[in-house]
């Protein structure tokens, strides 16, 4: 890592002491970036925005080279495994994520296999590896995937879903079945985050968007499990030793506990979460990762000031008792956020947060 | 209350011991029940059912005839107020409520007044009295309101809302406008809810619907201190003395202690809260009510009854060091849900809880 100009993100993720708060956020490549929409018109849709790695590192690139964040996240979609087990992900402005051939049988659960990430998945992984090549140590690259739960709702669903009365029908009449659905996603997943590293990732993180429509008892059962599983097979692979994992599940902010006994390393939380009190309830054991309402960001650039430091005081001073904290917002950046606001906010937290580190 | 046939929900909340748990079930008036769509379709709109006190005590009284709950509520809209203060609602099958005239400005904020409940509201007092003389003691009649929150929200976005851009940026940016939308809101309310018990409402709720997409702070400040004016409005009025009152801020988990510091007698619990650890947490100062998966209600009816003996066997047995519970779902009851689900449902709770009192 010595070779790394900036490798803030993954020292505060080692355990490290660290000078400030390091800060990415979630979908800095996107819409609200006047060079992101030029691309992806260049691109012609997402998913061949996606598809094709020499465009995926461009707006991979564009807010790195922009605002100067402290790590870089692999551009994909989080619905790249179940596009690649055959169920044809469609991804239309405005509409959401629909896929052709949803899950709808047993049959259908049988016919699922794990795809090969260096196959299927190639497009993916050549994607790290230019962007890995293009990075050239200036930040970290964070890889990722959709939680098996949120994969298989997805999956289950065909689309985006208010109630989730597919999956969560599966869920409480089959629940062999959806079992079965989660443990093939989960060994996909882990394939696929094995991968990512193999090809350059520093870092992962594992986006659980639907985890919180679970009540307790089924978000251990049918979410957090299948996530302690691809945690504990990330820790037991020598070639991920030291390439940190971190757990976001929207609307878990009742459940970081049991989270953090999964073994991850860092916990994302969304803007519901008081930093302070999460802080007292886990921060001794994994590093927080937020959370500003992304809202905000469409306000304006005194706004952004005075939230980031309401977040970045709300975590308080670090210790040598605290993993730390690696600033975000709760959720990712909407398309209306104004790029500015980005400016005003990376300002904020790399210029006010080295006076919380001694 | 010695002339009530059934004041099971009643005596829970007035702290006293039962000898069951008693159910009622959110919007149990609602589209998955055949004869609740004969009397809109009669209606010809949903406003015009509520504005009618006879239709609106019909479609009220249709689950108590049907399941034998043990609570009636009133039938009728959160956003009646705003409806009453020249907002204009409208309410199309589908599209979800919509202002013709929603808060756009300063000006928009300063021109609201307090409704008078007897005078642009009566529709909902006379309601509440027919409800009442049709109940004729058969078991209590629940009165409720939208939080102040909630209706601002509404009133500010002019419809439901994903993000909430706009009132969330009447928070960030013009907190004092915001706090005094908030302010003529929750005197309508209290009032308003005043009128109802006046009118014959035996117990009160609270829906903050919205709450809960707001950060920790923004919540205490933004909704839950306006709560807490509400329900200290109500304790302090003689003419409510013996009224229970309930909060329900969906997504709300995270904040039940700081929820139950209000005063209120109850909680509402969406299905996401453990409702074993909500006991521990403030089970010895308010009753909970909730909170089982309303996605159940589409399963099959032994699904039913096993997901409802599990809320029953999570809060467990009663004690003196309990308040108690009130058992419904975590949310609504839904359009897609089967009548029969809810006669195994409410067979289920009134059958098996009894083994948890002594």
């Amino acid at each position: 890592m010595t070779d790394m100009q900036n490798d803030l993100y993954l020292r505060v993720l080692r355990g490290e002491k660290v000078e400030r708060t390091p800060i990415w956020v979630m979908r800095q490549a996107g819409r609200y970036l006047p060079e992101y929409r030029a691309t992806r018109k260049q691109a012609g849709d997402f998913l061949t925005l996606c598809k094709t790695p020499e465009l995926a590192c461009e707006v991979t690139m564009q807010p790195i080279d922009r605002f100067g964040l402290d790590a870089a996240i692999l551009f994909s979609d989080i619905l790249t495994i179940p596009d690649a087990m055959g169920l044809e992900l469609v991804l239309e402005e405005g509409v959401g994520p629909v896929f052709n051939k949803p899950i709808r049988s047993q049959a259908d659960i049988n016919a699922l296999g794990v795809p090969d990430p260096e196959r299927e998945l190639a497009y993916v992984m050549n994607a790290v590896r230019v962007i890995k090549a293009e990075l050239n140590g200036r930040v970290p690259l964070i890889g990722f995937t959709g939680s098996p739960w949120t994969l298989a709702s997805y999956m289950v669903e065909g689309s985006g879903s208010k109630e989730f009365r597919r999956i969560k029908g599966l869920m409480f009449e089959s629940p062999a079945a959806a079992h079965q659905l989660l443990s093939v996603v989960t060994e996909s997943v882990i394939q696929y985050l094995k991968a990512q590293v193999s090809a350059g990732a520093q870092s992962l993180m594992v986006f659980d968007t639907w985890g919180g429509m679970l009540s307790t008892e089924k978000y251990q059962a049918f979410s957090l499990a299948y996530m302690a599983q691809v945690v504990s097979a990330i820790k037991s692979d020598p070639a991920c030793e030291n390439v940190p994992i971190v757990l976001f599940t929207k609307g878990g902010g009742q459940w970081l506990e049991m989270m953090a006994d999964t073994g991850c390393d860092g916990l994302g939380l969304d803007w519901t979460v008081d930093m302070a009190k999460a802080k007292q309830r886990v921060g001794d054991r994994v590093v927080l990762q937020g959370n500003m309402d992304p809202v905000v960001m469409n306000t304006g650039r005194a706004q952004v000031a005075e939230q980031a430091e309401q977040v970045l005081s709300c975590y308080g001073r670090h210790s040598k008792n605290d993993k730390g904290h690696i600033f975000n917002l709760g959720h990712g950046i909407q398309p209306f956020a104004k790029p500015d606001n980005m400016q005003a906010l990376v300002e904020t937290v790399q210029g006010q947060s080295a006076q919380y580190h001694d």
